[in-house]
């Protein structure tokens, strides 16, 4: 598939180095310029589907007419090619599918978002909505390769567990390998790897956790107490209905492996969003008081705030910088309408001036009654005055990326 | 320069996303085939470092003649400018200096190592010794961009500083931006962005890290306790001397930025590495571990154990895996010849069986003392009997690759 180009770049890599190095240890590897990537078609999909533990389809609109689309397309195939070479040993299939040509194979397969990475991994089908870099995707296919259920067996991975407060978790106590925990275990492979399934069939580990018998904890992101899962023995079922209620965390960290389907959960059409490097004093100080937010407004529906850590997705820190017109070297907290990307962003230009979990809470409270919002200021005489936008209009600072003329060249 | 290379790419990007998007706010960039990155000579170097606040130069051997090692010379170059690109608004200079061609500039610039980036910062040269990614490198940039030193004002921040564990950190506490301070402040340009510098001016900060007036801390990674530099006031001097002797870590953690400065800084010829993810229960256990491990002996200088999150390096997980003969989904130690990448691990092969802090100690004592090590076992009967060395020789798995046959096709 794509012979010529792909031999043309044969011997390229995407994440390169040319380091003269006298000792061995570290070597990122080369794109070889072998073919892996299967072109799927009704003739091949059963076969690939059965060959291999993992596979993963790429869904694909038809190679553009266009010159720059059409290399930006290579480009995927050769993100599929490198990942491919280095799983090699995994046993994962790797296949393109095009929208068009290979209708009915995508039909059949239940593919339906184009431009969507979807793996099968025995009955069931996992989609992959995420960057689509060959890391990235890299460490996507082992998460997916490992057991979705992950035991506990003693104090010092209990403290494991108990640090992960970024994530949502799922753990469940059992007397051992039964259809309790079974149900638990199939519940588990809905959600893997996107949510967490622990287990444990040690009693102290259990009872530090106060769980009883067969009992399932839901762990929302940053919050302290868990959700206890109603009525037990759980179905399958059950669990499942229980997490896809619960999903949508008041707090929630942008990460690159789910990124975009993040991103597309918006709240009427806007994100909350928080920009704060947690690696930094001002930035972790921002975080706590976030938290502490999320953790009095855990029961309200309405409330979900997308934590970016800037440090997680450098080739984005300044294009962020731009589209908002904020400096992404302090923490930041705005309004963002995702159709237009126009945004508005809560004043802490004084350093020793982060918000009280009070103040925060207030300015939340205007965003969900739409007293703060995007478009009002667009026609303001302070925007007018300022186009830069960096000075604040009241208390709030705002920019509209439609009215800025800040365009290079 | 490499026009017609870049224009042929023009429209590409290293980490690039086709996804259908209805929704703004997450977009990648793509290199616009704009040239930014400089062809130094002695005609330009002199007004491209008044230019820019920041100028970055890759110093490299002449363009190969061999074809495969021309297109990894071209994906550097773009690295380079997909990262100027994205820092275009940052007053950050790119270049290239060709060791042969302009061997003059090198020399008076004091270039010394080919394949080495190096950025000019005021009167100062750092060298970015890292995986020459264009995220790694920007992340690395906008580090340089910050000030060397940040400022603890707080209790939060000092929480957030409590909790770097994982790097080198100076603390220093001063009246406020007298000479003393001036001093320190000079010290950490040096280090910048490698080794961390902090400072505070609050009194309750101060004392709550029982540092007096002008003392300054030095925190060794994963240690309970810093070190606490003699004498005071100190000179700028007395501090740089003070971290060049002790920056290598008895417990480092491998991180992209300095990767290969730090590969580079072995024990005679051989790494001890520890391959655990933090993320996984087993992958952390093992490493609080190897922390008290690390902090009983911080005092031999004899030991540096280098820690590998797999995590942090998904394109060189299964490289490690093949190359040592590993199964990192679990925890590992081993030795390392970093000549020849020859290696012997440590065997824990059983779950439920990590080793205790003594046991672990003891290994590292056969190590050092050259009981464990990498040849012993190259001719032994075991390993001719278990090519794939998989079973271990004794108590310890051992692998030579240079015995292996598992190259694929």
């Amino acid at each position: 598939m794509q012979q010529i180009w792909l031999s043309l770049l044969c011997g390229f890599c995407l994440r390169l180095v040319i380091f003269c190095m006298a000792e061995e240890g570290l070597e990122f590897p080369n794109f070889d310029g072998k073919d892996r990537v299967l072109d799927i078609s009704e003739r091949n999909y059963k076969k690939a589907l059965k060959r291999y533990d993992l596979l993963c389809l790429f869904y694909h609109e038809p190679l553009p007419a266009n010159k720059g689309l059409q290399k930006r397309f290579q480009m995927t195939e050769l993100v599929l090619e490198l990942t491919a070479q280095v799983l090699e040993n995994k046993d994962i299939g790797f296949g393109m599918v095009d929208s068009q040509k290979d209708a009915k194979v995508a039909k059949k397969l239940g593919l339906e978002e184009v431009g969507s990475l979807y793996v099968f991994k025995d009955d069931r089908v996992i989609e992959f909505d995420g960057e689509l870099s060959a890391d990235t995707l890299v460490e996507f296919l082992l998460d997916v390769l490992e057991d979705p259920v992950e035991m506990l067996n003693n104090a010092m991975e209990l403290r494991a567990f108990e640090r992960m407060e970024e994530d949502i978790r799922l753990i469940g106590y059992f007397k051992g390998e039964d259809s309790y925990y079974k149900a638990f275990q199939e519940a588990s492979e809905r959600f893997q790897p996107y949510i967490k399934f622990f287990a444990t069939f040690d009693k102290s580990v259990a009872k530090h956790l106060s769980l009883k018998m067969n009992e399932v904890n839901f762990y929302e992101p940053f919050m302290e107490e868990p959700a206890i899962l109603p009525g037990r023995p759980l179905s399958e079922m059950d669990i499942v209905e229980f997490v896809n209620q619960h999903r949508r965390a008041t707090l929630r960290k942008l990460r690159a492996e789910n990124m975009f389907e993040t991103w597309e959960d918006d709240m009427d059409g806007i994100h909350i969003v928080a920009f704060a490097e947690e690696e930094d004093p001002d930035g972790y100080e921002f975080l706590e008081i976030l938290k502490d937010v999320a953790r009095d407004n855990t029961n309200n529906p309405e409330l979900s705030i997308v934590w970016i850590d800037p440090d997680d997705f450098p080739l984005l820190t300044t294009y962020w910088e731009k589209t908002f017109k904020l400096d992404l070297f302090r923490p930041q907290i705005g309004v963002v309408n995702v159709t237009d990307a126009d945004s508005v962003w809560l004043d802490m230009s004084n350093d020793e001036d982060l918000p009280t979990p009070e103040e925060l809470e207030d300015w939340i409270e205007d965003v969900l009654s739409g007293r703060v919002n995007t478009e009002d200021d667009d026609e303001s005489a302070d925007d007018m005055e300022n186009p830069d936008g960096y000075v604040p209009a009241d208390s709030y600072e705002s920019h509209d990326p439609d009215e800025e003329d800040d365009n290079d060249d």
